[in-house]
């Protein structure tokens, strides 16, 4: 359940987020529908993806804002203002988001996934590869059923985007002269842009006007990077148990997140010993087998402020977000997309 | 170029594959324009995909499927009669195509394909991955320029049946008793479901009567079965310099292709010493260091005369794909589809 760790709730937005919650049943029976298979092999396989099934975040945004954007002010606190546009698009972005995890997990060698084994913890590289094709698959065909090609556009824009995104970070692994702007241009891609998508999507749905839906967008995409951040802090600091998912694996793989960044940023432009000690710990890190230097190097990022300063980052972004639900007028469930804001960053898993 | 090398070739036909080949000019542009990046870091990684362009047999089929498929006599012979519809869904079903290529070089840890190295060789895993799936969701956002859903829902139909043939087909690794339905059914989904939608579409988008999208729909599902079975003969006595892929990758994937299943159906229920013999060959050549044993078990193929078998089962799928010619008109462009059909099996890479 989403509802009971939020803060700031109020009755009336804890009812939208129920109306919500509620009509998550009927995006989870689409997704299920879609990916039954007649081959018991397949099946067997398809089955694990539910574990992988976690807060729902994206669908659950699709109809909050698909409330939040209805003209008429009954309409944003009913359910039956939801179309089947709403639910068949929220069932598709979460269908391309798992599709994202499985194949993730296998870049990341990944062995936990929401207190977990992974799939390709448990079958090898190669089904997870082609279970998360078979996901990307399913999730167009699914998106096929709407009478309009407008949906899969902007579900493969965005999946265009993300690969960038991905790319991108993959191309900039183990360069720690990585500067802020180009890691914010890789979140925004890997992840802000599905989570704007599913936004906008709330927003297409209901037909609202152009400027509705570019506010959904924008709400989206801030919070978006917001959450990349609050996970880069969740990987650097968080313990297994409690993230539920393979943690330390961004400085295994060389992958430089925003405490490291702003750290070194703040050396400025001195190339002194400091700086010269604070680059090895970061060698080091990206090459231990137990644990021990990683550690250092958190407690480093802590002391030093360099975690604080990203948290402000992200609340930045949460401003932002908010700000752009200037576009939505006043109702429970403008505010319950507020209080999700919020939550992104409270959340420790 | 695809029509150099075709057996039985008239004057005529060999016009209709020239007009094929000219629109796929306009193909290969809609495919590039699709894939073009602005970041240089993605760009440089997405053009090593136009090294992986082959024959173009699937848009190539779209294509004179789209002229055959005509109404009107006279426009089976014109390149004016292909609309934007043959064009994008040609370039689709390639991305598509293309996508799979770099997952499987993955899965399957192969180093050479069309002669030079794959992605994952260069790169590794990581971006192979990554940009096959950027491939897919830019296969669907071209496919979304469409005005109806209907191609992607085809599209994405064949992408599920395609995944599902590849988990049946790891779920059978190394299964010695794999039986030929079984394995008919894998090639049916890994292979052929493809190309039998490559040529459905170019019917679908002349707007061809229904009778006529399903006759194209089946030859292209028979003409891929023996595509695949002769590219699974390739795979055991092809040489790599001449295939100009990695070669005898099957049998240390552990995949049972069609000569080892008739060979092992020729014993029938005897499970005496020759059986056994050849058992602990397949074994060997699974687990085989320096080729001497896929080497012996090649042989082994061939002189029981299980290769030919095989080869027959090839010939047996062009006649049923020559058969379901028959819901087109006789013209030039029909011709060409048999000629297609027949150099399925002369093909030697």
């Amino acid at each position: 359940m989403f509802t009971a760790e939020l803060p700031g709730l109020t009755a009336e937005t804890e009812r939208v987020l129920g109306i919500a919650q509620a009509g998550l049943t009927r995006v989870i029976r689409i997704f299920d529908d879609e990916l039954r298979s007649d081959m018991p092999e397949v099946g067997a396989l398809v089955s694990l993806v539910e574990r992988y099934r976690g807060k729902m975040l994206r669908p659950i945004l699709t109809l909050v804002v698909g409330l939040a954007s209805q003209a008429d002010a009954s309409s944003r606190q009913s359910l039956d203002a939801l179309r089947e546009e709403h639910y068949v698009s929220a069932a598709v972005i979460e269908m391309v988001h798992m599709a994202t995890l499985v194949h993730d997990d296998v870049l990341d060698e990944a062995d936990v996934r929401r207190r977990g084994p992974t799939i390709n913890r448990l079958h090898g590289n190669e089904p997870a590869v082609i279970l998360g094709d078979l996901l990307i698959a399913s999730a167009y065909h699914l998106c096929s059923r709407l009478p309009s090609p407008e949906a899969a556009r902007m579900v493969a824009r965005a999946s265009v985007v993300t690969a960038t995104g991905e790319l991108l970070q993959l191309h900039h692994r183990g360069d720690f002269d990585l500067s802020e702007p180009t890691y914010s241009r890789i979140i925004a891609g890997k992840t802000a842009e599905l989570i704007a998508t599913a936004s906008e999507l709330g927003a297409w749905a209901t037909g609202a006007p152009s400027t509705v839906c570019s506010g959904a967008r924008a709400f989206g995409l801030a919070i978006g990077s917001a959450f990349q951040i609050q996970d880069d802090i969740l990987d650097l600091l968080g313990d297994q148990a409690l993230v539920g998912k393979s943690v330390g694996k961004d400085f295994e793989k060389g992958k430089l997140t925003l405490p490291a960044i702003r750290r070194l940023a703040g050396f400025g432009s001195s190339r002194g010993a400091e700086r010269g000690a604070f680059l090895a710990l970061l060698e080091r890190a990206t090459r231990d087998e137990d644990g021990r230097s990683r550690a250092e190097l958190a407690r480093d990022l802590v002391e030093s402020g360099a975690v604080a300063s990203a948290r402000r980052r992200a609340s930045e972004w949460i401003s932002e977000a908010k700000d752009s639900l200037g576009v939505f007028e006043p109702s429970p469930a403008r505010s319950a997309l507020e209080v999700m804001a919020d939550a992104v960053l409270s959340r420790h898993s």
